[in-house]
């Protein structure tokens, strides 16, 4: 499937009193190509194996295809994983009719937050709330695939 | 799991004849590094995403996670593989306690044919047909992910 999404810089903690959802997620890249990504990811108990595409022109749409496997299956693929594992939470937000996922890095990329917001068409309105900052869609350093090989840290 | 294999040259086309099955294979790679492979596979209706980790030192030993997936799924993402899908027909022949598995490529593996037999165990004896060249075992410009980026057209 196709997904177009929204991603954005945050400005305060506020968001994390909103949050109905919390969860740490690990995960790893088997590879972070700039025409294909296949990425790991332990969440919780829940294993996750996902493919996406290259991005659209306007950095707005992308393939991603995902199944679920076993935290197990998760766990053994992660050790084949290329360095730099991305350790972070995932909050849930409300905001209106849309859910902000919010991601708190740390390690390497600790400072980091970073909100996305998923929509059904390109034109589709959405409100954004106080702590969300500048627009950051389509800008390649922010994808977890190159926050594992340059992360946070190095940027300054 | 691990998995135990070794690999031959196939001399001679009498192996067809002993052949309890053959199948046809489209397949591309996700990635090709030699630490990791991501495969795609097309087997009739079936379609397969498998993980292989880097081969043990001897090059008889390699990680392997393996997922089924649909037929929709597996032409989807052999769109985004890297170029030099390879195309073969599978032949399956039982010799003594073994199954050989056959790949008489196509394209621009054309002419090349391989054996392999999975064993329990490296000390694992196992018979050998008549068709049975040189063992090729751990050389790795016989792996498909190789195959797909040097050919066997380019070797000459």
């Amino acid at each position: 499937m196709i997904e177009i999404e929204r991603k954005f810089l945050v400005t305060s903690e506020s968001f994390k009193a909103e949050a109905f959802k919390d969860t740490r997620i690990i995960q790893g890249f088997l590879n972070t190509d700039k025409c294909r990504t296949v990425r790991v990811r332990l969440k919780g108990t829940q294993g996750f194996l996902t493919v996406k595409g290259p991005s659209s022109q306007d950095g707005l749409e992308r393939f991603e295809w995902e199944k679920e496997i076993s935290k197990t299956e998760a766990e053994a693929l992660l050790k084949l994983c290329e360095e730099g594992v991305i350790d972070k939470t995932r909050y849930e937000v409300k905001v209106g009719e849309h859910v902000y996922e919010i991601d708190e890095f740390y390690g390497d990329n600790d400072g980091l937050v970073v909100a996305e917001v998923e929509l059904q068409t390109k034109e589709e309105d959405f409100e954004k709330p106080e702590w969300l900052g500048a627009e950051v869609t389509g800008d390649i350093k922010y994808y977890n695939s190159q926050l594992s090989k340059y992360p946070f840290k190095l940027w300054k």
